[in-house]
């Protein structure tokens, strides 16, 4: 793919690919990231390769809502800081968290004083920034381009559930959602070294089966996530083992079966291919997080920590990223409503000799 | 401006202006558009302009959450109606609304099956929405995109300030949330009657004062207008005489003195040609809203009733269309943190012959 896939749209436009899917024209290096997570991420099979970890989770501050701010801040700091980038250089910067109108991205990001463009995609937010920042310097309006998500167990517990004091029990299909948040820096020119390539962008729609559990996330984001996977195969006219790994953003133990079997029912398997970072990031024998990992620091520190460190040295040469949200508030949940899934698809290639 | 404009980006590419802004490289009309809004707005000065209005403001539902996701569908489907496309013709659609986790859009458009890009830019969504429309048509990852916002005005309250049972009081700083939706049908060619056109994108950043006071929102926004519109007024190399308006999103009688006074500061004058569409779409003296409207469904609603209206007639030709947010939510603002503010900056240009 990449050159060849260019003139195939069905658009009639140069670089679309099939529905729902583009190639980038121009190169689009993901130069530079950086991740900074929690205690309990930090004692997770990923522990050692998360590039900072707070002392306790307030990360100094007086709230949750500050701390989770002051992950992305931190996130951002430390991937431009790996590039030797100052904020000035950085075009725009998408970023997008789980709270009400996003304030852990508004508070954590202002003070770089870049282009600000305000994402809402759930857990899907990862995938969504880094499509639109693909998009962009795709489209020439900008050379380099920083995305970061954020989440944090405990602002999103009082933001979604249940006080942290009540001690609210969890059924076995709940997730725990992340504490962490990754900063991605991309760029329209290599580096001296890069993390890997985006090569194509597949975006989602909002599938919704109906399901009202949202203590079984996985299975309101299994159909999305299916669907985008599906797409992508389709647009790109590759089967799964085309790509070395294809890994949703936080679907846990529950999630993947369902995914797995509503992909064999459109004939696809998946089963050898597919990862998730939301089984990857906790050690759910020990670490009593239910069906896995969620959130959108969750896809967001494990790409950043492991899915591009594998990438980076070649092991993997290409792998389908695809975050996966659930599009609820409390009050949608209060009012009875379903929980509608939605996923979008990055297509990261190894630039590694 | 225009083809003139390009390779003259600071970041040594073709179509980006000055610090912070680009030049479609590519057409991009806005096709159509559609609004749909409240009765309280059908009342005020642009009332017979409105595509349709509610006879009452629950549009037939059973909550203030999902009236808003009703106004978002009826507001895509008037103007892909008007432009006489299938939502499946439609690449992407960019939406945004001030609900806690964005479920006014997630529930409102889900239907159409267009790839959804969520979006949050507070009341300057519709701006950033319209940008990224840009963007992709300009990049060549679509040739026809929706973009839609809401706000409204039970559901806003519940989700900011008190329950409309408490029947709080208001300062006269304090502004009316619209009840609106409009959707707008950007594409890369022209159809038999084109609105206008999209010919130079600005966005900003989040400019923070320190203000803390919610029922003053105009305040808060106006340091985010000023940045924003001196950055458009710098990167294009124009006076404000340049533009017939200067449109701003609802920044109220309040926040539009501080503006002025705020640009004049920079020995910019902009009092000829300023316009605000919370004091456009009520009438204060007579509907009792305080300082003005706001909302995502201000601007929105203004833009697409009023604004395109003007230059369809050929009676402005260039204006620039500013929708501004103040990024808080009520958990930020009950930690007692800041207000920042964003806008987004758009430049529309009459295709009238």
């Amino acid at each position: 793919m990449g050159q060849q896939s260019k003139k195939t749209g069905s658009n009639g436009n140069g670089i679309t690919v099939g529905s729902q899917s583009f190639v980038p024209e121009r190169d689009v290096y993901i130069r530079q990231s950086a991740c900074v997570a929690g205690t309990k991420e930090s004692e997770g099979p990923l522990g050692e390769l998360i590039d900072m970890v707070g002392k306790d989770d307030l990360f100094g501050c007086n709230t949750w809502e500050e701390a989770e701010s002051t992950l992305q801040k931190e996130a951002v700091t430390l991937a431009l800081g790996k590039a030797g980038m100052k904020a000035e250089e950085v075009r725009y910067l998408f970023a997008g968290d789980l709270l009400g109108q996003s304030t852990a991205s508004s508070f954590g990001v202002s003070s770089f004083g870049i282009p600000h463009m305000g994402v809402y995609g759930a857990c899907s937010t990862c995938g969504e920034t880094l499509g639109l920042g693909a998009m962009v310097i795709s489209g020439g309006m900008a050379e380099d381009v920083v995305c970061v998500t954020s989440s944090h167990f405990a602002s999103a517990e009082k933001e979604f559930r249940y006080p942290l004091a009540y001690g609210n029990q969890r059924p076995p299909s709940a997730t725990w959602t992340v504490t962490g948040s990754a900063a991605f820096l991309l760029s329209s020119k290599a580096g001296k070294r890069n993390r890997a390539k985006i090569t194509g962008v597949t975006n989602g729609k909002i599938v919704d089966y109906g399901i009202k559990d949202s203590m079984n996330m996985g299975c309101c984001m299994a159909p999305a996530a299916c669907d985008l996977i599906a797409a992508n195969l389709q647009d790109f006219g590759r089967k799964p083992e085309d790509y070395d790994k294809i890994i949703t953003g936080d679907l846990g133990l529950v999630g993947q079966r369902a995914l797995i079997d509503l992909l064999k029912e459109k004939n696809i398997d998946i089963e050898s291919q597919h990862m998730d970072c939301g089984i990857e990031i906790y050690d759910s024998n020990v670490q009593d997080v239910g069906s896995g990992g969620s959130g959108c620091g969750c896809s967001a520190v494990t790409l950043s920590a492991y899915i591009l460190k594998m990438l980076e040295e070649g092991v993997w040469k290409r792998v389908l990223f695809v975050p996966t949200g659930a599009l609820l508030s409390k009050t949608s949940f209060n009012e009875g409503m379903t929980v509608p899934g939605i996923a979008h698809g990055v297509v990261l290639e190894s630039v590694a000799g």
